[in-house]
């Protein structure tokens, strides 16, 4: 049902001030301030036939003479019926009256889910009637008109949020689930964050939205790259998985500071949980360092937080790389929770089955005992002094559980901090809250390693990122002798154990960035010719960041699936259920593009039958 | 050069008030009001090293300590130099004295266009050398520190907008265009101008925005789709030429109001001036009729017209699609200037033979002497009385010529009205201004045919527009009888000649929509089974509008093509030049996608050598 007042509270905008600890930036705040005491719920019934939304009559209205349209959403006794629309519910008195015959059998005859347009005087609701669980629930509406604007067919599935349906259903009718409370609030609150997002970003600090070719070419190693055939045989445009080399194009253009909200594309192929397409907050930035990205984000997250949300506190922790994966396992570290307690006997035999299935890996369990004695297998292989160690640098105390493994401190690593988020599922399912869905732990990793050793090769290198992020200053002289200990001026930003965005500085230095193409990473140079020139040519020193939209806006909302926060999502599969996509293509159709199948030759049977 | 002041003239923003002569919509008018008084430029030096912009400096920062960053624009005499950003000109001094020689070095050495950043203190300039013409022509800077960023090579042009280079150079150095004020200046106009838009729509009336997918399926008829190979053998998705479908959807959806800066993708082969991918403002909403999308746009583009600009006048005029093909020769008339006068006699003969050349059509031209004798070869054959019919009709006055044509209406008509453009592309050669870029002309056409014959076969009908534009409610019985004669709901927003804008009230009746599609128009009714499905589902009235974004900008800032207002755009070919894309792909990556390449036999051959 329509949770009371959402939508102005998803309107109310900007009042709540911004609070910030280091580096103030008082235009922006004072900004802020002064937009937000102006600021007021839209009008959402201009340009229409409708005076008011359903949702929006209250005591206030009382008299007023209103037309509204919505669905039909539920009728009892044919004595009254709920009316709905993105607003929320108001309740409809059908006449019983002889001369209201004809509007009668409109409202007592159409259909669940049918579009009507009714005209009448809101009243209140006769004493004792209230519903004061509905925001329009002290008034109702005597209706005088009504028109029925469209009928409803019998539907596969009821619009009810409580109604549980697959989610192959809803997608197949996505037009229906989008009428849903969870999907109207989802989206809604997606376009109002984007939309405080533009707010500070180009009316408040300069930032100018700067629309990028999605046909484009493909990058070295784009195999992630969907490919869109031209008329010209043989040759092709690719769909970019971010317009990162624009961005550093308009700082060499002297654009200054440009951001964009950038469709991108990455062919999975059928990883899961990932969309063909997908939306990110792409920004850049001239003359400016770590430090000055970070804040800008920080501020921006602040800024265009949802009211209704649990704060956003500035400025983030931070943390470097090896630091995350030494404590947490892992560069993306859900901070909300610690992990110390609550472990049973029986729950150990589960992790360490857990860890042998997954990882191959032997899991050690300590049990420390009330005299501080080790209850472990491995507590004779270790000697005492050691033990007193451990103790003393796990912060151990009594009756605490402490999991041990060995082997290569990567590995070893990365096993511990996968157990760690299985533990917590585990301890979650016992009813321990762990991790607050209403807490926003923001943190920063930086220090990543510039390259990594490739996986098909060990003794090549890649890019951690991408070629064009900046070495850290600290190490750029190893990159001569030592490239694989070179860490870099990459940043990422980690949401409750979500990556949720990520950045560098990147290199404005033409000769150092050939150098890391062709001597280091052995990159075809020419397919990038056109970035190597353009740093020659007064490059700004330059840097930015990506937020991935659909991620954030997922855990804000807190729903399950970046899906629930898509209008149009593509199944797990890449499909597009509603209308059969992707489809077959008429071979003519293919004949301008100088493209034909090769067809699989199990296939290619398949088709001859 | 930079135009004085012309960023805050951008960014001043609402301060204009909303001049409305019809249906006044309060609301926004307070709003914009309100807004206006608080409004102020943005900060464009939060975040980075600069203290200031080289722009923004003028006599009240006298004494400042400042740092600035900038590229070399100009330097004389290893004395002063002066250095640009996006904001405007600077001068600096260049310190003489022996204890500043490496802050001399750098400055004099550098390359011009060299990044640099300098700090010092703002001072008057000498009594005299002030420069009234330049912004910050009343200071200079006193330069302590100096630090070179990044050297610059030899430019393939210089950066001033007074040199001319062919578009094709511009083009291959995208970025060192990009530094031009004109495009410095366009891009930014383009950010301001959807920003406002953006604000109107989603602040002030409630509009949602929705991104939509654009891997889709392709939609009948869609010959010009680009194709994207999925990696199931033989499916493909297309990219749509507008979010048509999604959008209606998303009224079946119950989502009210939906707006979208849209990138679609029209693929036009070797059309010139047009562009494979372009944007759209996209609109659609529920429970609306003509009149209210039009008084949305008129408001919408009052509320987002630079400052800088002739004013926007709203209402707009309206036309129907007869009346202007009648009047104008054309559905986007350029409603800027008459046609009347000015002509002399060997005009007349390059314009006969311009529409025997172009149209295969004879032109006769009419004089009025002085005592209002026809002098014209075609004056013997009609009548007396006729041709005082003809005078009256014309309002014709003495010395007035007249063009006659004679044939099928549509034929004749648009012959004239192509004459009339190259009339007055012949007049203003001679120096009479009958088109002023600086006016701004806004005209609806309504009232279009719904139906147009097939080119190939012209006893079977196409949409004039699109298969889901609902037609005139006046001649829905037509639809049954004489199909041809049916008027639509669709309106096209004509800009100084140019169509920016189109769009209908759709058909939101399942029975209407299959009636169309499969009887009359006998499409394949299986590719949009998902759309007569959800028409059936309690689909409410719903109409909406697109407007073309790079055309608008174009129109606004006086350009003479699109490709001067979009970043990186691509050539008349649909090529990058900058990139080299489109580009050949190794085989091995098309494999994925069970696709290869049809060679023309001539190129294989090519190939092949």
């Amino acid at each position: 049902m329509y949770f009371p007042s959402w939508l102005s509270q998803l309107y109310r905008g900007l009042s709540r001030p911004i609070r910030r600890t280091t580096q103030p930036i008082w235009g922006s705040l004072s900004r802020s301030l002064v937009l937000s005491s102006q600021r007021r719920n839209p009008e959402f019934s201009s340009f229409v036939v409708r005076t008011n939304t359903c949702g929006e009559l209250r005591s206030s209205h009382l008299g007023q003479e209103v037309t509204l349209c919505g669905w039909i959403q539920y009728r009892r006794q044919n004595t009254f019926l709920v009316l709905r629309d993105f607003h929320g519910l108001v309740q409809v008195i059908i006449p019983q009256d002889e001369s209201a015959a004809s509007v009668r059998k409109i409202l007592c005859e159409a259909p669940m889910e049918s579009v009507v347009q009714v005209s009448g005087t809101v009243i209140s609701r006769p004493a004792g009637q209230e519903n004061p669980k509905m925001p329009t629930g002290e008034i109702e509406i005597k209706v005088k008109t009504a028109e029925l604007l469209n009928a409803c067919k019998k539907l596969p599935f009821e619009i009810k949020d409580f109604m549980k349906k697959t989610e192959a259903l809803r997608l197949q009718y996505r037009y229906l689930d989008l009428r849903s409370f969870q999907m109207q609030y989802n989206l809604r609150l997606r376009s109002q964050m984007v939309m405080k997002m533009r707010e500070y970003l180009c009316n408040l600090h300069g930032f100018v939205d700067i629309e990028t070719p999605t046909l484009f070419k493909r990058t070295p190693g784009g195999a992630k790259e969907f490919l869109v055939p031209s008329r010209e045989p043989g040759k092709f445009y690719s769909l970019p998985q971010s317009p990162q080399q624009f961005k550093q194009l308009l700082m060499v253009g002297g654009l200054d500071r440009y951001f964009q909200v950038a469709r991108c594309y990455r062919d999975e192929g059928s990883r899961p949980d990932r969309q063909p397409e997908f939306t990110q907050i792409d920004i850049e930035m001239s003359f400016v360092d770590q430090t000055g990205i970070q804040s800008l984000i920080e501020g921006l997250l602040q800024y265009s937080w949802p009211n209704d949300k649990n704060p956003v506190v500035v400025p983030f922790p931070s943390m470097t790389f090896a630091e995350a994966l030494a404590t947490y396992g892992t560069d993306k570290p859900d901070t909300r929770f610690g992990m110390k307690k609550y472990f049973k006997r029986k729950d150990i035999e589960s992790i360490r089955k857990f860890s042998a299935d997954h990882f191959d890996q032997e899991i050690l369990p300590v049990f420390l005992n009330t005299n501080r004695n080790w209850n472990s297998p491995v507590a004779n292989f270790i000697m005492e002094l050691k033990r007193q160690e451990l103790i003393r640098l796990m912060e151990t105390q009594e009756e605490d559980v402490v999991l041990l493994t060995a082997g290569e401190h990567n590995k070893a690593c990365s096993l511990l901090g996968k157990l760690r988020l299985e533990c917590a599922d585990l301890l979650e399912t016992r009813g321990v809250v762990l991790r607050d869905p209403t807490l926003f732990s923001f943190l920063w990793v930086v220090d990543f390693p510039l390259f990594l050793p490739k996986e098909e090769n060990p003794r090549e290198l890649e890019s951690a990122h991408h070629p064009f992020t900046a070495p850290h200053p600290s190490d750029i002289h190893l990159l001569y002798t030592e490239p694989k200990k070179v860490r870099s001026q990459h940043y990422d930003l980690v949401l409750n154990g979500n990556e949720i965005g990520g950045g560098s500085i990147r290199i404005h230095n033409a000769e150092l960035q050939q150098y890391i193409l062709a001597t280091l990473l052995k990159e075809d140079v020419k397919l990038l010719s056109h970035m190597l020139q353009a740093l020659d040519y007064g490059a700004p020193p330059h840097g930015g960041i990506a937020l991935g939209l659909d991620r954030l806006i997922c855990v804000v909302t807190g729903s399950p699936s970046i899906r629930d926060v898509i209008a149009f999502p593509k199944s797990f599969r890449g499909h597009d259920l509603m209308s059969n996509t992707p489809d077959s293509i008429p071979p003519e159709e293919l004949k301008p593009y100088h493209i034909q199948v090769s067809w699989p030759t199990d296939s290619k049977a398949a088709k001859a039958h």
